[in-house]
């Protein structure tokens, strides 16, 4: 009988066209998909809990899948990871109920975004943070960060033309604060909510550099969230300063990486 | 009238041919020499403390130059900065004494290697450490690197036709031990000398990882010196996992980065 598996995966998006399937181009789906083809024999198709943009990591993307073969999750484990490129790694193969599909059981999802500020760059960061180079200031951005807890209208901070009923989300969770990141004093922003837009976060730290440079006050994120037009936000920031952290199942953490799995995290905690 | 100047240099080395000059690839000597040219106006060659190879990467290079400009030491910083690409970064500009020479000046160096080892990976570190995929016995291996210590012929340890005079060299620290990077717990080895071989250190890794894989004991390594034969040694271990950590002068530490700017100390410093 057929089953349902749910996998976690970590991702360097940095070589990679995104996730979603391309004509002749590098994606983490289709590397996936050959990586299970090649052990299972089975022609699949996997379904991730979002599509990342080129450039994009994650430290805890999940992918459901179907299929007819019965080897347990760790052999799974063990032959996804022996056969995946080495900048992708499956950090869990975990059982699921019948039906589960990684999109639309998703209750809530948990980005990081990443902004190394400052004269002076760490250049083992530029992969994997977005370099500004004058120092942002943090509190401003930390006061209008504060203004998206809570329930609204995000369509300011969505790149238009992509299909969804609504544009009103929950963000349950942020904070943007300064974390020691290799050589450099990074401003790092966490966000979590119950979904988010087309290139919400990126739009999101867009409109908080733009305050963190001086360019606007803290309470013109009350304007941008009122006028529902993406024009009145910031740009969107680069691709490689976002991680996908975690997703979250009917009110359970899903995805989420073990602290051991995640170096920012790990670096916090040292 | 002309003046000499001592310039310390991070580079992440991934993009780049390595350090030298070569016809049609990027390298760091081409983007320095240029960056400056754009500055001053003056076509220089500057001299590196030692060329590193494609893929290696730098936290504390030391290059050496004369100049007829009379800006600042501090215009000099930012300026070479603003005109680098951002995977190079200048640390310090600082006067040196009239006739200077990175290389010939140069008195001793410290070099970092990072292996990744055992079965699941960081995917963040590919760039940055040899991944290698079996769990390595330290132990054994830091007991063969406690070998190295001291004047010895490195001659089993060099990359045939390089020229020297002496393959004698004198190990003055060396260290490997665990260090978690990112979400890996890694193996670090720190090894200083008074100079270096042509791909000493990885030579000497390839050497140690061999023990650490239980393929030969500790004592190995004592044959492996004695025999003064490259093919007596390990493999050369690939390049990414090396830093050229710093460079002395006479007995002080001239090119060391202070510790706010070395991401791995930092790690550990937490």
């Amino acid at each position: 009988m057929s089953r349902f598996l749910k996998l976690t995966l970590a991702y360097d998006g940095t070589s990679y066209a995104g996730w979603q399937v391309q004509r002749e181009e590098a994606t983490l789906q289709v590397v996936l998909e050959k990586a299970i083809e090649e052990f299972t024999g089975e022609t699949l198709r996997v379904v991730a809990s979002g599509r990342t943009d080129a450039g994009v990591h994650a430290l805890g993307q999940v992918v459901s899948l179907q299929t007819d073969n019965e080897l347990p999750c760790d052999v799974w484990l063990r032959a996804l990871n022996a056969n995946l490129p080495r900048d992708v790694a499956v950090l869990e193969v975990a059982e699921a109920p019948q039906g589960f599909h990684a999109i639309r059981d998703a209750t809530g999802k948990r980005y990081r975004y990443v902004i190394q500020d400052g004269p002076l760059r760490d250049v083992f960061l530029l992969r994997y943070a977005w370099f500004v180079p004058v120092r942002l200031n943090d509190s401003a951005m930390q006061r209008a960060a504060q203004q998206l807890l809570g329930r609204h209208d995000f369509a300011s901070f969505e790149t238009s033309g992509s299909p969804r009923e609504t544009t009103v989300r929950t963000v349950t969770d942020v904070i943007l604060q300064r974390q020691a990141i290799g050589s450099a004093e990074c401003l790092v922003l966490e966000i979590a909510a119950d979904g988010f837009l087309y290139n919400m976060v990126r739009a999101i730290v867009g409109t908080l550099v733009e305050i963190g440079r001086g360019g606007q006050d803290p309470s013109w994120i009350d304007e941008v969230l009122a006028a529902r037009n993406r024009k009145a936000a910031g740009q969107t920031a680069p691709p490689q300063g976002l991680f996908l952290v975690s997703v979250d199942y009917h009110g359970e953490r899903g995805g989420r990486p073990p602290p051991e799995c995640d170096p920012y995290l790990q670096t916090r905690l040292h």
